[in-house]
């Protein structure tokens, strides 16, 4: 199954289930609703089916529009931690952004005015289906509803203004995440799935997932043990190496590029860089 | 004019104002209400009075229950800085905490079963009364509703893992806020009030709030130059020199310990530590 965010013709925010790739058959009831809530509430195969729309009818949201939490993975492909002349540690690198962060597929991702160093991550992200805290990596996959695609824009001047990372990953508008949430059946080998990234028409990152030090179960096993994770939960799982900020000379994003982040079965997340004002 | 947040006797989640130290008066209204949306509607010295409560017979809540946004700066006292063998830089360092990390004034503190390297962090709390974006530093104390003590206890063997802090700063019940929201008026002169933490009544870090590296307009334009602040949304703005971790031998909180950060006349928060499990 793959299920998408978007408001409706009249502008209510629901979710739905993507049928044949050009239609979505709202899931959201009267009013609407959030594809977290139908996670947590455990009925997102049972929903009720409203109204049919073509996708050129609604307007996609960021895949989860409001987690409780969005937990970012630095470091997680030996090329990236290599290209950033970084150690490799015993454990993943963990940092956060807010949801306000945040677009949909075909969105506008925004360069921020302060800056001109606007990079972009190409990422798996883990949409969590049942909560936990302390979850065994033995049983993690199972707290999996699905994955997406994740562009983990970074204003990477702000990013290096001291040792955390927060105010280059959390610039309004700088990340993008989507477009559907694809269940787990329907990637029959998640490790051969290949994370591109396009600038321009251009491959500039290129691996598979497989090639992640941390695994996805290595992952939530880890985050678990100091967080409780909820349905909604959104977890970006690290970018490959080619990260423009590595190149000479730095290859940055700027308005009317057009930045891809595509991974095998999982979809093609695409959006453009306009600038801030 | 002093502010807390609190269960009802009944149990609902309110808030209301301190009157003479040992009372509060309900402003929370039928069903309760959050001093964040009261911030956030401006209307907090223009709300009905309810019920009179003995502090006696409510349970405090973290001063604000459920911030959009919890930033903590890091490095920003030349003492603390220098025990960490950390270069100053020319930005502060900003992470995150989540909401779920909070309890109140006079609750325990936890220290998590997979650690015993936990170590108390004495600061000043911010919590912005009036949102904004790029707020410039000659308006940013106009954001300010008010200021409290925040304990933003540290897990530091986790949050040496790897190069962020997240984990470390992020188990449940490790941080502590309140007791309450002191308005600036009440405070003639902020940068003069210390920053006392004690731990079982000895004095282990102690520094006037003057001593920050950057002050409280200083943080508020550099935060809101990179991400939207909005009412309830809280700044712990650093601590002072003195961590458990940099003194030989180390020094960590542990069951039974009591542990205070005292800040003038914004007041006392204490906590008792506890086992996880």
């Amino acid at each position: 199954m793959r299920y998408l965010s978007f408001r409706r013709p009249n502008g209510e925010a629901s979710f739905g289930q993507l049928l044949h790739h050009d239609r979505v058959v709202d899931l959201g009831g009267a009013g609407g609703g959030t594809l977290a809530a139908a996670l947590h509430a455990g009925d997102l195969e049972r929903r009720r089916q409203g109204d049919t729309f073509s996708l050129e009818d609604v307007v996609l949201l960021p895949l989860i529009p409001n987690p409780g939490k969005i937990l970012c993975v630095g470091l997680n492909y030996a090329t990236h931690v290599a290209e950033t002349g970084r150690e490799q540690k015993d454990h993943p690198a963990i940092f956060t952004r807010w949801a306000d962060t945040l677009v949909a597929h075909e969105q506008p991702m925004v360069r921020p005015r302060v800056s001109t160093d606007f990079d972009y991550e190409g990422e798996l992200a883990v949409v969590i289906g049942k909560g936990g805290r302390a979850i065994p990596k033995g049983q993690a996959l199972q707290h999996v509803a699905g994955y997406s695609c994740f562009n983990d824009g970074s204003v990477r001047d702000w990013q290096k203004h001291n040792i955390q990372f927060t105010p280059g990953k959390n610039f309004p508008g700088t990340g993008a995440f989507g477009p559907a949430l694809v269940t787990p059946d329907e990637i029959p080998d998640l490790g051969s799935q290949r994370v591109v990234t396009r600038l321009n028409g251009n491959v500039v990152q290129d691996q598979p997932v497989s090639d992640m030090i941390w695994g996805v179960a290595d992952i939530i096993a880890y985050v678990s043990a100091f967080t409780p994770l909820s349905a909604g939960d959104v977890i970006a799982t690290g970018t490959p190496g080619g990260v423009g900020a590595k190149r000479n000379p730095p290859l940055w994003m700027k308005a009317g590029d057009l930045v891809e982040v595509e991974i095998g079965v999982i979809g093609t997340l695409k959006n453009r860089i306009i600038d801030e004002w």
